[in-house]
């Protein structure tokens, strides 16, 4: 039976000549080890090496790509397994499945699709249709394999052909997973990534709370502002010991700020006693990017800005299930003038880099790629979140490589925490990118070398450099 | 002579396979009843079966996509026959149509061309090019057919294979058209919309005159917020009685607002004795929607929000020609903050439906498709206006499927007064939609058979279900 | 050996019959004479007609689009040959060169690099890549050529085959070059364009000298508002008598203002004292485009406004290298409300032409091309500055065409003060316009004999009319 899931040419430009042009390009890079610098992956899987759960632990009640989906479609949460704010779940895994595959042309025509076929067909060897009818068969061949070796965590990482693996941990995070990992003897590179927000966003709901651990923690006086900055140069430098080369600072806005050192004491004293409003929380978060660009000019982390979410959308949601339950939805942002303070101050200076992604596409050419085309410290995140599905793939480079080139870009960020669509991920992006180099090949306006050069820069070197791994 | 207008493969794919693919879906769904949820075709022309008038005023005079566009090229739209604010005209029709015919090169590109050409060749049987020197006949042989029974509006509405036509009233509406044509025994199903925006809106010109109408036409006092409210319920149930199953809400911005009833009170209190500002006519507008959304609860009636234009900007044309008159101008909207006090309330609720229009396509990727794949009550309406041509179309699609899917989305809208031209605007979003999915299906990211499916829910079944006909 | 950097068909639809049409469309075509109404040429070049420097201070040390790339990637502007802002630069002109060699891999996938390669083979005979090894050889025989009397200014002005360029002064220039070349007997046809920035702007850095200036040059007071604006009349009549056709305004944002005289007196007292605060300065910027709308409507000088760029928005270029060196960045601006004031007053006057561009392309469909659609006064300027693109040509026309159609916009801009690649500049625009038309042909949604006239009026008809040459 042909395999109805994965055709080899998918994703591939539709003009003929275009598309062996595209084939070429892409057979050269396919087998290229995955650099993945920024993603959401348990690190205790792969510190503990457990079998996985069945599917729906493993692929649907995570991923809030697939959730929302088909929640939009009127179905409970509850019946997918998706945990309550306790971590509470009362599904039937085989039921939720089952709800799933009735539901799973919902993902007609989206990425989540290409990434589950791919999965489905690649690592469980399934080339059916996953719907109603074949929901069981799905359950129980995945399960069955779930238990075999070859799927435990590290074995799947070896399998992948993953160099290095980039996780995101709180600046509270004890990193414990990550130093069984190193302290294993296992050679899987898996690095923590410095993500600071719960003690930096004076609007976290566990902002006060984690403030009092990241004092204890660092055993330094965190309600002053000098014993607070140190906080945070002992916490990268522990993530710098566990192999980190990088921050992650998820914002409402991409303000920046350049207060004197009064006026961050002053604001410093206000936020640490629960005393700051929306605009000084604003302001504070704004303040804290500065802050971490001077950080990295001394310990060399490079700096990665999401901003433009407005997050839990959905209060019911979010008093039901608890926060990041995808009801997180983009807003409008302004780069332009929110960047500038921090620019102004250290835009020219080599030692910083800067990863910029946005959720607002506008922003591609009217201010993302004019300014990557300029500034020495910045370069372009890939597509992100919304906007990883070969449409944004594609939108993203004809809207920035004219203004600044491939090399203000870093390759792809699969950014997720389903492990097993790693590979599909990557896959698609490499695609994607190789349609991408091929319609330029065939308008004349690359040559095939040239093409073959930016394949590998996209895949491998440009991430690899951008991260500093 | 071949057909100069309409060629069979016109708005496919240029590549061939692809072509095959598409003409082979839109072979199978082709001749699949016209469902046209949301329009503004006079029901008068069915409740009393008259001939048409002549071609100026049937085409011409009364569509502001052409008029406007003939009109930014400095000719005055006195002698294109559009009315004055007085609905006086003293253009000679036949001058005006040749005024018309000698500008057709301007739609070159356009959508109107396309639906003006396919209006020309299917339905009047002309295969020349509109021009200067072909008005004459153009105007003598739709002049002539006019005449003729089989072009009477009941006759042509039957040749559309229109299965239910939805025209658009206002608030204070007698209904009276459709009355007639429930009661004439004809079986063709036009059914009303519920359109407030007159009642609802301080700052239309109207308003006051409105409310009172509003009050004497339903026995309510309208000047107390209860009495106001129920004025809404009772002319929702006239409406419903008629065959309506949806709102239609034309506002400025998708501003809603969660105020206390005694706030309602006393804002309605202001408004109702035209006493408010702008500030308070916007909040207005605002509490009304979710006044209406909560209504939708009760009554089953689907909300269409319509947001973003700026109405009538060109004042020296309102002056002389009254509202509505093709100077209307999208400008950037909130969707995110705006619908939020809204969806805090009834966001959650199945049995409310709300269909979401834009004239800001930048609100495709980063508001209304992570909207609509997330909250249960959210569909996405059709590229509307400004963007249903090809391209707005290809665009929504692209930019909102990766994200919300199909399922999200309604079918297609014509939204139009141009009755002749029905049939041409489905034949257009039906190639359109077929040539996308083609494009997927020779991209190996959807099945044939899926694709099949999708032609027919596309264009049938998912508008027939999201407007609950 | 194959020219490396020139193909024939280069920037035409990949598809087989598609292309075919758009060669046939552009060989039709592509001998046209260029109309260059809007750039940046230095006119002495063309009063004096001397040879030009080396390669370095030809091509790279005056090119922003060039150097701001190679800067972004870590590379100091000073070994690039930039002038600091004493007009000096130390950079030896080969080494400079050389680096621009070893970093052209930056620019694949650009427009620069179409246009460098065009002018590379086209103008010089190189058909090798420009590289590392091949710099030296790319220098000695540009070098070598520039010598040649073919290579002069005038030379190079005739066999580009333009029938016209307009080049861009500053309200107080002294327009000498172009009284040279008015009275060289030299038949080229080279005129000002009115851009009196310096003197509208309160915030420009010259403002106060340039006012001084601007006075004594007019004999008027111009600290008095009706002196101020007979300044105005009496420099637009001197670069009429020049030739000029056209103002140009360059403004951070494109609002506009409809003050009473006696508060423009007002707003003007203040300003010409320096005593204008932001929100004065833009009052007054906003006040004086309606006000060059008004001279306008006298002197019939077709308006440009460009707005939306945050200028010089890195601190630490400016400082030690001075304005416009590549870090204008753009911003997001409302063009609905900001030209209202304007359009109320004007907006309906046959006299009135004003050519609009944007940095932000979300406003193609939003807003421009609604307003080019309806406002007899409104023309679409061209994709500009980081949107002169293939892809940006694109969007341009698949946004606004289905809106504004065709003949609202006004042809191609090359907008570049690199003189020897306006060839090439206009010829991508051609190539990519026939590109588009060719598409609407195959997919039958225009004649073939439309597509040949609207490629003569889009490379032509067009661009001569809507600037009034």
């Amino acid at each position: 039976m042909a395999n109805m899931l994965l055709h080899n040419d998918r994703l591939f430009p539709i003009e003929g000549h275009t598309r062996e042009i595209a084939r070429e390009l892409y057979l050269a890079i396919k087998e290229l080890p995955i650099i993945s610098p920024h993603g959401h992956v348990d690190p205790k899987w792969f510190a503990q090496n457990e079998p996985f759960d069945n599917p729906t632990g493993l692929i649907l009640a995570p991923d809030h790509y697939l959730y929302r989906m088909i929640y939009s479609q009127g179905i409970p949460l509850e019946k997918l397994g998706v945990e309550d704010r306790n971590g509470r779940s009362d599904a039937n895994p085989r039921q939720a499945w089952r709800e799933f595959a009735a539901n799973y042309h919902l993902f007609r025509g989206t990425p989540s699709a290409l990434w589950l076929d791919h999965v489905f067909s690649g690592l469980f060897d399934l080339n059916i249709v996953l719907n109603e009818s074949t929901a069981d068969t799905y359950f129980d061949l995945i399960s069955a394999a779930l238990k075999r070796e070859s799927f435990r965590p590290r074995a799947l990482f070896e399998s992948f052909n993953i160099e290095v693996l980039a996780t995101t941990e709180s600046a509270i995070d004890s990193l414990e997973h990550h130093r069984t990992i190193q302290h294993s003897g296992w050679p899987g590179r898996i690095i923590p990534t410095y993500r600071p927000d719960v003690v930096v966003d004076p609007e976290h709901e566990d902002f006060a709370k984690a403030l009092i651990e990241f004092g204890e923690q660092t055993g330094e006086n965190v309600e002053s502002w000098q014993g607070y900055l140190n906080a945070h140069r002992k916490r990268r430098e522990d993530f710098i010991n566990m192999g980190a080369t990088a921050t992650d600072h998820g914002h409402p806005s991409p303000r920046t700020a350049a207060l004197s050192v009064s006026d961050c004491k002053k604001l410093h004293f206000e936020v640490a006693r629960g005393r700051a409003g929306p605009e000084e929380a604003e302001l504070y978060r704004a303040q804290m990017l500065t802050e971490m660009a001077r950080m990295s000019l001394d310990d060399g982390l490079v700096m990665q800005i999401h901003a433009g979410s407005h997050r839990n959308h959905n209060g019911w949601v979010e008093n039901r299930f608890g926060r990041d339950k995808g009801a997180d939805i983009p807003h409008g942002v302004d780069f332009v003038n929110g960047l500038k303070p921090l620019l102004s101050q250290f835009g020219n200076d080599l030692r910083l880099s800067m990863i910029l992604f946005t959720l607002d596409e506008s922003t591609y050419g009217r201010e993302l790629a004019p300014m990557a085309g300029h500034y020495p410290c910045i370069r372009l995140g890939p597509p992100w979140w919304f906007f990883d599905s070969p449409e944004g793939m594609r939108r993203f480079r004809e809207q920035t490589t004219g203004i600044a080139g491939f090399y203000n870009t870093v390759g792809f960020n699969d950014d997720t925490r389903a492990f097993l669509s790693i590979p599909a991920r990557h896959d698609v992006a490499r695609r994607m990118d190789c349609g991408y180099l091929a319609r330029l090949v065939a308008e004349h306006r690359l040559r095939i070398g040239e093409a073959h050069e930016l394949a590998v820069d996209l895949t491998y070197s440009l991430p690899k450099s951008a991260y500093r791994l």
